[in-house]
């Protein structure tokens, strides 16, 4: 099949590899009907994670079920499918006490970005929906595999409430999906932290009641004037850098929590500020699977409509253009059609 | 008057220094009844907190109100007071939020083993006692300034909730007064990690139902068994030095939350498996006078007894035997009597 390939940091190419086939008879491998490139790709793609030999990449797909092991009786080829990026099977003592992230047999979707993926886990991770989706639904359906689940997961975790405040840090596919969390959620201020235009754009669709555009102390300053003199309740940390972290921890009230999503790169949490000010940090990977249910029903039922993230689509050929076009922050994120 | 004063580490004694004065209208003058020592005052008695100057100390005390400030309107003089260690003024932002310990009006107490204290936001901070208290309610009374407020806060922070498992890292009064948290709160498991049998036993009369006296891993590998191989829900994390933090991380359960309350003495935290297991970590420095009225009312009811910790009673006079006792593990917690 034709697969994404990271060969080095910067070298990206669309290569032909083996099919992926069933191993284990809980497997299920689908036809990816729409894949697309995630921030933390970006993380090997400029080198800043290891690249020690060449491999496919991409963790977010949806498709249509085209063979199924032994042991999956959920599913069946033709179903089509949302596959969260962290597979599951949802029976383990970690997935019924809500930690899908951390299942028993925890898998990964690793040809995402290809025309075909493997889908370990396939009965605990997969939902369908009912029939072949409205063209329409499918960018919100394509964000249910990572970006909607890990922005609701940041949400979650910082503990957002009805009549509550939210500031969100980050204005990735993943931030503004923690915008569209926090105000479905029925936080009554939501500030979205952004100096993109493009963004803060999408940031006010998806709820956000303000927009701070500056960073650093001056950002911090000006969220803490919003809200009042404090910070916020719940932040989410939707980057996962060291500035970004250290912007997280100015925004806070004492005694609010921080979400932390972005896969964390060469960060350190100051435990002396969380102690005397009581501010707590949850969160990490998404239990993906967790939210997709309800998730998918607010994407059907157009409740939601996370797919507005998505602001270039591609053919699967030009994937290398799109790296370099969310590389160089020309697009929030790339939609990539095989 | 007559007050305890650390000179330089290890240098402890009771010396003659001014009376405290009713310096603004918020602050009131308390007799002290009983006193205490901490084990966080053996931090600069151990010489790991700096000493820079001869200083009075102690900050936890129970008395009767001697002198008010022209502002309070709560109390007066002869009644008999709880005096939380942090002082608020229970009307900020911060401390109707629950953040009491970070209140706009922050003050402690500062010469609790003396013959008086001054407390500061009297109205905010004090809690009264319906007349003298009985004599056998003073130790558990006098627990409530402190290390059973923080012991509690820590179980609150840790999410322990009725029918779930908690695991206490550290055996010293606060872990001992989170057991006992724990175990009111409703945990149907309540592990309290000790390896010194006095202590031992204090944690089974405060309601733990399995004690663990392994270290390191061989003591996270006894929680997880006892918890059918997964860890603690709810991690109390006690003592605050970084053998006990990493134990705390061996313990807790994939979505688990460590409730800090050991003030951090080089601890870092590890943000990579805070991440990919999804462990919080909340807590700090207690909001005292949050949970003060709550926690008289079941000391007064005589449903807890958090004054089980201290092991040991000296006159004022021997202020420097109770330090020496608690330094090399002869008392849990030593009740001072000036």
């Amino acid at each position: 099949m034709r697969a994404t390939v990271l060969h080095a940091p910067g070298d990206i190419r669309l290569d032909t590899v083996p099919d992926p086939v069933i191993d284990q008879p809980t497997d299920a491998i689908i036809k990816v009907d729409t894949a697309c490139i995630c921030g933390s790709d970006l993380w090997p793609y400029r080198g800043e994670d290891d690249v020690p030999e060449a491999r496919t990449i991409g963790h977010e797909a949806i498709g249509t079920v085209v063979e199924v092991g032994s042991a999956v009786s959920s599913f069946a080829p033709g179903d089509f499918v949302v596959v969260p990026f962290d597979h599951c099977d949802n029976t383990c003592p970690n997935c019924t006490y809500g930690a899908q992230n951390a299942c028993d047999n925890l898998g990964f979707t690793v040809s995402g970005q290809a025309e075909y993926a493997l889908v370990t886990q396939a009965d605990g991770s997969m939902v369908k929906t009912p029939g072949q989706p409205d063209a329409d639904l499918v960018p919100s359906l394509m964000a249910l595999a990572d970006v909607m689940a890990t922005g609701w997961h940041a949400a979650v975790s910082a503990g957002v409430r009805a009549g509550g405040t939210a500031v969100v840090v980050g204005d990735g596919a993943v931030g503004l999906c923690g915008v569209l969390a926090a105000s479905h959620l029925g936080a009554e201020t939501v500030i979205a932290m952004s100096r993109h235009e493009p963004r803060q754009e999408i940031a006010r669709a998806f709820g956000a009641t303000h927009v701070v555009a500056e960073r650093g102390k001056e950002g911090a300053a000006a969220v803490k004037e919003i809200l009042g003199g404090v910070g916020g309740e719940a932040v989410l940390e939707c980057v996962g850098n060291d500035a970004s972290m250290k912007q997280a921890f100015g925004v806070p009230r004492a005694g609010g929590t921080i979400g932390v999503v972005g896969v964390p790169h060469g960060v350190e949490l100051p435990i002396r500020t969380m102690f005397g000010k009581n501010i707590g940090v949850r969160g990490g990977m998404a239990p993906t699977r967790k939210y997709l249910p309800e998730l998918l029903d607010l994407v059907l039922s157009r409740t939601i409509d996370p797919g507005k993230v998505f602001d270039l689509t591609l053919p699967l050929d030009e994937v290398a253009e799109g790296y370099r076009a969310m590389d160089e922050r020309r697009a929030v994120k790339v939609l990539l059609k095989p």
